[in-house]
């Protein structure tokens, strides 16, 4: 059997300091546990549109097809602010997205024992927090036409258009139901079918496709402002949320925040399987790109590491390595490790983005 | 000069109960104050449809249009939930909104000094807290057409479309830097700009406005999921967010949650100004009809006496009543009056919905 296959895209901002220490652990497992890896390295977002004029090359989409994986780092900065919006950073993830056909962007929203204290939730409300939200990723507004700023008497017009098919609820519906199963049997799914009829449809298709096929999960539905109020309130009554791409943006981020772990958390998105019966698959940390300090060694290099646990486990088969990994990680947080991001504990003093990486090295 | 006139639309689920205490208050001021309103009563939302088969009946829409003001309690209930889409309460809700065209929606997130602790936030992090959201309230993805669910194929399509004009955007970025600079002199806009095109307009005007009319305030852009992750991390740093209906929607909504202080917030949603010189408005309170708790005269009515508060400044010129009112609130709740949504303290027995306007009246 051949090597598995990863690209590795580092990107913008502070992706190609937490790559590199991903790279460390990429080879340790090559080494040491005889984990051998095809890694492929290429350049996404404004370090691509630097080089060759578009945030994604198509060679680099033809990569992406091919592989087993894709790891991402994080994409956009102020400078490509005055770019325009077709070579924006965020298209080449966005085309990624769409052409791999990443349907489900898994994104778990877990507050680390160890950080609790980092919130800016009251412990109680945070501690042993652990909820996944199962985001579309494909269609929705992100995608839909028409779109565009248009003329229209005397004035501009800015239109987005919000579209989901029955078929584009179905599998996300389903990936949410199959995470659920695996957990605490729980899904939210959340719209606003009291104003959008697309959230009317939305409803219907995910009561469908629990009434038919996952009967056994508990299914309930929320409108998506008081479900972000009822993140803020109560986090712990949630166990998988299912929303829509837009929707998914905000409550997850807002989730990831109120975790105080932000800087430690991967993400999956993921498609149809492929011929070897495992889903096309991108993972990145949730963070983004983090101009402000981008380049001075401070990023918190936790939440890629974890994304390429991720890509163990739902990818390369290997979920005891990934397991090896993420108690590592666990590890290096009771001692005590911590990057910049993590600081306000009495007599605390950072360690640098390589500093993490030595930590969660030695921990292995 | 004849007296102002005020349109009371109490609606569904606790918005009888806490409009009841409201009606106390206004009889208070008649009575102590000499100051009168006349004051008329209708339906809206599941209550008109009940009795009139439609959310909001023509009579009831032609009279809120000539009023000095409308309140509102709340629309909405799970009785309602199997009507059709073109007549469940919130399209009450929306047609006043759309027809009065009250495009911008004041959303203070307040943190009420003696009950900082019921947030779940930590209390530095929401102490003091007083933040303004205005949300553009008349256009949007909650009016935007097409709008649907079509047949496309073999299989049914939701949509719905985001639409800003450049007028639109002005017009309330201008409610929003005005109200900055009565404030902290300070405003954030948000939307998706990295992803919609229509938050490409919206970031372009709101700068135009800012450098035409109001270089003096303050101005930033955020994105719409940062913008979420700021409000959960640390709130403070906002003075007044400017943004559009939808994402007005979920940001306003988990803010005000952040604060601890659901219960206590009222808002204004102000349209272009009337003969008189004073806007169009509606004032309701954030909270919903909370159908859970409905008729058991257990809601907190502060946040419609408080919206009462906003029409008497905003709408009636009465500045002075609106300060001797919210003053007699923040009395009420220093004496530790507390109704069943500010449970938590040691030793404290909940007081009615009646109970409530009993205290606020005594203070009064
Ligand atoms: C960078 C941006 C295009 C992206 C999104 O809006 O989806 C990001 O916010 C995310 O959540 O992954
Ligand atoms: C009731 C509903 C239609 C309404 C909205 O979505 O605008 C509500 O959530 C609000 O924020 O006032």
């Amino acid at each position: 059997m051949s090597n598995p296959s990863l690209l590795i895209l580092p990107g913008d901002g502070i992706g190609p300091e937490v790559m590199a220490q991903v790279r460390r652990i990429i080879d340790w497992f090559g080494d040491k546990r005889d984990l051998k890896i095809d890694v492929s390295e290429d350049l996404v977002g404004g370090a691509a549109y630097d080089a060759h004029g578009t945030p994604l090359h198509d060679d680099t989409m033809a990569k992406a097809q091919e592989v087993d994986a894709v790891l991402l780092g994080a994409v956009g900065g102020p400078k490509y602010d005055v770019l325009d919006f077709s070579v924006k950073p965020e298209r080449g993830l966005l085309r990624l997205r769409k052409e791999m056909d990443l349907y489900a962007n898994l994104r778990p929203a877990q507050c680390f024992d160890a950080l609790a204290d980092f919130s800016s939730l009251k412990r109680d409300v945070v501690a042993g927090l652990d909820i996944m939200i199962v985001r579309e990723l494909t269609s929705g507004i992100y995608f839909g036409e028409p779109r565009g700023i248009f003329e229209e008497g005397n004035e501009r017009v800015g239109i987005n258009t919000q579209r989901y098919t029955e078929s584009e609820i179905e599998r996300v519906a389903r990936s949410a139901f199959e995470l659920a199963r695996r957990r605490g049997n729980k899904v939210c799914s959340m719209e606003k079918a009291n104003v959008m009829e697309s959230g009317i449809l939305w409803r219907e298709v995910v009561q469908k496709v629990h009434d038919e096929e996952y009967a056994d999960v508990e299914l309930s539905h929320m409108y998506a402002d008081a479900g972000a109020m009822q993140l803020c309130r109560w986090p712990k009554q949630f166990d998988v949320i299912v929303t829509d791409n837009l929707f998914g943006d905000l409550l997850s981020d807002a989730a990831a925040m109120l975790t105080g772990s932000l800087g430690m958390l991967p993400s999956a998105s993921l498609g149809a399987p492929m011929a070897n019966g495992r889903p096309k698959a991108m993972y990145e940390p949730v963070h983004g790109s983090a101009p402000d300090i981008a380049g001075q060694g401070k990023a918190n290099p936790i939440a890629c590491i974890l994304s390429f646990a991720m890509a163990l486990r739902y990818s390369f088969d290997q979920g005891a390595e990934a397991d090896r990994l993420e108690a590592a990680v666990a590890k290096v947080l009771e001692d005590g490790v911590r990057t910049a991001d993590l600081l306000g504990e009495e007599g605390v003093e950072p360690v640098s983005t390589e500093g993490m990486g030595d930590a969660v090295l030695a921990a292995l």
